[in-house]
């Protein structure tokens, strides 16, 4: 079942580009040329309209809506989902030519190309239109959005006629009017608009969400340029559009062969969401109102587009400066990696606190925009070596929804806190009672990141401050779900693992591995509290009800935790009765079966020893020092040839631990399409949206994989090794106030830090300083 | 956890008798008086309007609507649900008295009196109307439904001013805008309409459902007679009422004091629905019409109310001399079986081919009219004893729905048919999948349908029509459903038995041991019908691609069946690791938290040794004679503690097995409110209908119960017990063509056949030849 690659995109090590345009290609292409940052984000879509397949994807981190299923149901069981609701299209534009109407799905079009700059996030796309016989004109649409003043976007059209003069007619505007893709329907009010033209355009709209009460205030200006010369709109024939979403401004005007007639759209977008102050945000809307009345060029920004773009050049710049990896002899993946790195900075990069990652970012509506346990355990660890801010706010999120955990505990039966599977309130958004009440990993998972952070950085005052209390309340439910069998061993009943074709099974090894170790981790940090500042610990001890005999509860369960250890194979038995499943030949499947949750009826799925992804394997990376090569390579050869990798996530990890056990074919055939997995759309539903958390997980698949980086113990190891195929490879962490660049080739290893700094970095096993003249070792 | 009846009626052997009103029991009531002839069944609703809670409840077999919830699903997920749909209220009526209406809700009245009397099946009620000061009107409703014609009603109200003349204004007719309780709409459309007043008011309304399609036609005449005299309408102040979906005759009339003031209405309803010919339909309609437009007082029929009852009476006269069951000490429970017999007979007595039985007969709209596994499990032993035609027909159902148990068994990647855990019309209507997936015990129930028909009646001719083809198709499920462990036993995976507090097993010991049977049982049938009749087995065997090679799978795979059960203390193990289970203890479970569906996290049900209801000993019951009472009692004293009877056919089954290893004071605690549970309301929601299947398994409970009667080895067998506070007790059985008549005391059991056949029955181990002439021995 090789999965097998659509590619489309012209390979550039640092550039993607769609060179000519083909319709089948649209929505893959709107979801590759996303821009996002992080506050909002934009599909590449065809500003202009579209007649043909298409998903007009405009996103705001947190601006949610809420649908109420008509579906019975028992206790625990959500009866709703909140989704990131499509909002509005900033960029709206409609474009007329000799009075005929803009639309590629049916215009006579040449020279397509579109381009994504992933060293200033700029997106440009032209081609030359034959209007009609002899009257051809060049439209180039540039966007960007900016990553330091993040409620800022520009958008630049330029038209010239080619031939001879073309009666063009631009209209441009800001519409709440799109549909949500999933539900059908649009979710939007709009009360407040204006538009007035004075020496720009300027217009505003306001969005409200009919069940949430979110806003999006969406405001512009557009200015009109004639051979780089502002034009006062007022002198021209325009036209003031507002419609019950719509607010526009129409342009007619002569474009005389050869000249430049461009247009600049700058906008701003303001929104309203859970924890904002609802004065401040009406202030500021205010500020900006007051402003577009005025309508000037200034209004929104004094930035013109291109130096807009070059403020975007340096702050892309100093990414790639700490964060760039390099690949010699495989150009393929070095777009695809940088690509990646691009996305996960476009995402999320620690601009706005409270907010998660989406399982598609901000590039589609697909999993709802709702984050999972993928943002613990997959993308936390690119943020923790690569922007600290970050991943200190992707835990920070799981603190400000302790509250919804604990009454997600509550209506599950159980004291203190349970996170969800799926949320973007942090309220469990999950309606498949499967997967929201049986997997425990989400709750285990928020552990393991702080555990993971407070590794890295030891940020004792965000234990003290988040940390702790988050760890107490996820300790109280792990003694409260579980349940002792008549033997006395402690163990999780009635769960999912990570394996989720594996649906309700008992002492699922990775939930009871996980349980443990959270246990053990509370305790130990209780301790510490105790012992550091006893004050500090006495106030959240009042504050949350904990009693000192809870401890003592934490560690006998932890003792009596059930770890299903088999000592003569050294395998790890998944849950019990795993190795008594029919056994099925993944390998005998056909490949006309796939997805199975789509082909096969779905208990089909749960009748055997097929598994979907790794579980046993999962802790076995995230607590690599724990197990010997033997333990690891027992496990890995019983259940890799049972695992499908019906998860995107699931060959990374396999490519990670193969690359540990010096499979070395099998490591770079697992990692295969991993950072090019949308560029070359291997899962065929990257139309739907990027695979952030995939993209994460190609990052570690590098890092951890061929770079053998392992976090877990005393002292960060890396063990590098090379695929055949490249001829060397280089990448950077972040760590202990250190950028530290490590350069491999066939022949050997070389680390420094790029600075002054020093690190202590074990290689091979060999505990070593580095420093800027570097350290060089031979490869293994 | 015991549960506590809430009496209401007054104990009588042969009535139910409410004596006053009390608002608090409204439902309860309409439940409790709900007449019913298995073609139609009408809840005991105030046929005058009620404002207060109330289910104006008519429903006919067979006749429901669809829905789709708006919810996404995965293959072989039931995404619509099929409901028996709230139908015409032929009796609609409603009163005034000098101008004003009469509303139980509010209205001043004395000497409320209602009974039903079990002896002809009718229902009165009467109660003194004090209109104002000084005028009171005695007014009493009539009502009955035929058994022998089964679409015929019949209404009566009678009304007598009892001070001085009164004004009176009733208004008569058919409704059919009330709407459904669970969906919380109306899903009928009526086009055709009639309303005519001559010697009588003739009136008709046709229904349609929205989604499905079904026709419900309903005519009427209805007659007014003073002091008994017919008085023409058309010499009265009458008024046609036609509307959206209502015909209706208001008739005003001075009733003069002591004057008797009769109104009789005539009902006949005709069905249009599955497998019905339109053409029939349309003809019979197009006759009745024409007899209404005469409005004769014979138009629908030319008894009398009285000689109408009489009919019903010597109806159910038979059913009484065939089918009584007599208790000597007990009025309550003499009063209980008796209601139970006769809900028997009202809800299905093989009146109409094709139709099944709802959980809650033909009396509320909970679990959507649906028929269950308990048709074949539960309700069968009552109808095989009773009356043939209708056990026949009930097994002739599941024939008839073949073809979409074919089509379910294909949605569920299976060969030959699964049949569904709830359904109308013989789709899957069950839309929770943990149910409609995981429960084999439908398909296995109607195998055991079929062995446990043809053991009793050697019914050859629907062998060879019917039942063999539904056997191999149902072993071809069973072939394909299961799977193979490493160690070569077969077994079902992700299943789910009898018992639902475990969902999602392997090695469920019900499912497995009811598999082999099947496949055992097909495999003879097909061996028998080989040697038999083999051109009519080739026929079969073409029509349905049945190759001989399947017969040795059925073989093979019923030869590798594993029944999990352990030799050294005889106790099968419910499914894989259930020994291994935490355990909880049932006592300890508050009062409050019942029922547990409600009051529990929907997953915390399913994590622990509790059991709902019996799994193990419900295939020790069905196959008693395989089991030593040592391995029964083994299996009763470790299942029994873990089970809290969550489902109301649990105490049943405990209690004829309690009997049966002499526990007697368990087996009468456990028989407790069996034969009252909705005439005491036990479980508290009687109002949403009678429990119809447990009904089935309270008449089990006395006859397989303290009769000790066992149906499953060579012979029939009795091995009859009494209870402590029981003078006498006895019961009949129809078998062999003769009807046998079992009578217990303290000191004796004596059997006779009340007609001149003989009959062969093991009693305690002796095999007699039992005659009019009677045996007799002593109790044991």
């Amino acid at each position: 079942m090789a999965k097998v690659a659509d590619k489309y995109f012209k390979t550039d090590s640092w550039k993607v580009i769609e060179e000519g345009f083909n319709p089948d290609y649209g929505k893959v292409a709107e979801s590759i040329f996303s821009l996002g940052n992080e506050y909002m984000g934009i599909r590449g879509y065809f500003e202009e309209g579209y007649s043909k397949d298409k998903l007009i994807g405009s996103y705001f981190n947190g601006i949610y809506e809420r649908t109420k299923p008509e579906y019975g149901h028992y206790k625990g069981i959500t009866d709703f989902s909140e989704y990131m609701v499509n909002s509005v299209n900033y960029l709206y534009t409609r474009i007329e030519a000799d009075g005929k109407i803009l639309d590629l799905a049916d215009a006579d079009i040449t020279d397509f190309e579109r381009v994504l700059d992933m060293k200033n996030g700029l997106l440009t796309r032209s081609f030359v239109w034959n209007v009609s016989a002899g009257k051809r004109v060049k439209i180039t649409f540039d966007r960007a959005l900016s990553m330091t003043d993040v409620e800022m976007a520009m958008q630049r059209i330029t038209a010239t006629a080619l031939d001879s003069d073309v009666e063009v007619a631009v209209t441009s505007g800001l519409d709440f009017g799109e549909f949500h893709m999933m539900q059908k329907k649009n979710m939007w009010n709009c009360d407040r608009k204006s538009v007035n033209v004075a020496a720009v355009a300027g217009m505003a709209i306001e969005g409200e969400t009919i069940n949430t009460g979110k806003k999006v205030y969406s405001a512009c200006t557009l200015e009109c340029l004639i051979d780089g010369v502002h034009t006062e709109l007022n002198g021209l024939n325009c036209e003031t559009i507002s419609e019950e979403k719509l607010v526009a401004t129409k342009i007619k005007l002569t474009a005389g062969k050869d000249q430049k007639i461009e247009f600049v759209k700058k906008i701003r977008n303001l929104t309203f969401k859970d924890g904002d102050s609802e004065g401040d945000y009406e202030s500021e809307v205010k500020t900006i109102e007051a402003k577009i009345a005025d309508a000037s060029v200034d209004s929104i920004a004094v930035e013109n587009f291109d130096s807009f773009v070059d403020t975007q050049a340096k702050w892309w710049d100093n990414v790639w400066k700490h964060s760039d990896i390099i690949i010699d002899g495989d150009e393929e993946n070095q777009q695809g990696i940088r690509f990646c790195i691009f996305q996960m900075f476009q995402t999320y990069h620690g601009a706005v606190k409270g907010t998660n990652i989406g399982a598609k970012g901000l590039t589609g509506e697909a999993y709802n925009g709702n984050a999972f346990w993928d943002t613990e355990t997959y993308c936390l660890p690119f943020f923790i070596f690569n922007n600290k801010e970050a991943a200190k706010n992707l835990l920070y999120f799981r603190y400000k929804t302790l509250d919804e955990a604990r009454k997600r505990a509550e209506v599950l039966d159980c004291r203190g806190a349970f996170y969800p599977i799926a949320t973007i309130s942090g309220k469990e958004c999950c309606d498949l009672w499967q997967h929201a009440s049986l997997q425990l990993q989400a709750s285990t998972g928020v552990a393991y990141g702080i555990w993971f952070y407070e590794k890295i950085f030891g940020d004792k005052e965000f234990m003290a401050d988040y940390g702790l209390e988050m760890l107490i309340e996820i300790s109280r439910m792990l003694v409260s779900r579980g349940d002792y069998a008549p033997d006395g061993k402690y163990g999780y009943y009635a769960v999912m693992g990570p394996d989720e074709f594996q649906m309700m099974v008992n002492n699922n090894c990775y939930t009871n591995y996980m349980g443990k170790f959270t246990l053990d981790y509370t305790v130990k940090k209780i301790d510490e509290a105790l012992s550091a500042n006893s004050a500090k610990f006495e106030e959240l001890a009042k504050k949350i009800g904990y009693d000192p005999s809870e401890k003592e509860e934490f560690k006998e369960i932890s003792e009596k935790m059930f770890i299903p250890y088999h000592e003569d194979t050294k395998i790890f038995e998944q849950h019990d009765g795993f190795f008594k499943l029919p056994h099925l030949d993944v390998d005998e499947i056909p490949i006309t079966d796939f997805p199975l949750y789509s082909n096969w009826s779905y208990d089909r799925i749960y009748r055997n020893d097929m598994i979907k992804q790794p579980d046993v394997l999962m802790f076995m990376l995230l607590f690599n020092s724990q197990f010997s090569d033997e333990q690891l390579r027992a496990n890995y050869d019983f259940y890799e040839p049972r695992c499908i990798h019906e998860s995107s996530l699931s060959p990374s990890v396999h490519s990670i631990l193969a690359a540990q056990l010096h499979k070395e074919e099998e490591a770079y055939n697992f990692f295969g399409f991993a950072t090019r997995m949308d560029l070359d759309n291997y899962n065929r539903n990257t139309g739907e949206g990027i695979h952030t958390t995939s993209i994460a997980a190609a990052w570690m698949n590098i890092v951890y994989g061929f770079g053998g980086l392992r976090t877990d113990g005393d002292c960060i190891r890396i063990a590098p090794s090379i695929p055949k195929n490249w001829k060397g490879y280089s990448f950077k962490i972040n760590y202990d106030d250190a950028t530290v660049e490590v350069n491999v080739t066939k022949e050997k290893v070389n680390l420094k830090t790029t600075d002054d700094s020093k690190v202590t970095i074990q290689i091979y096993g060999n505990t070593e300083a580095i420093d800027n003249k570097g350290y060089e070792c031979p490869l293994e």
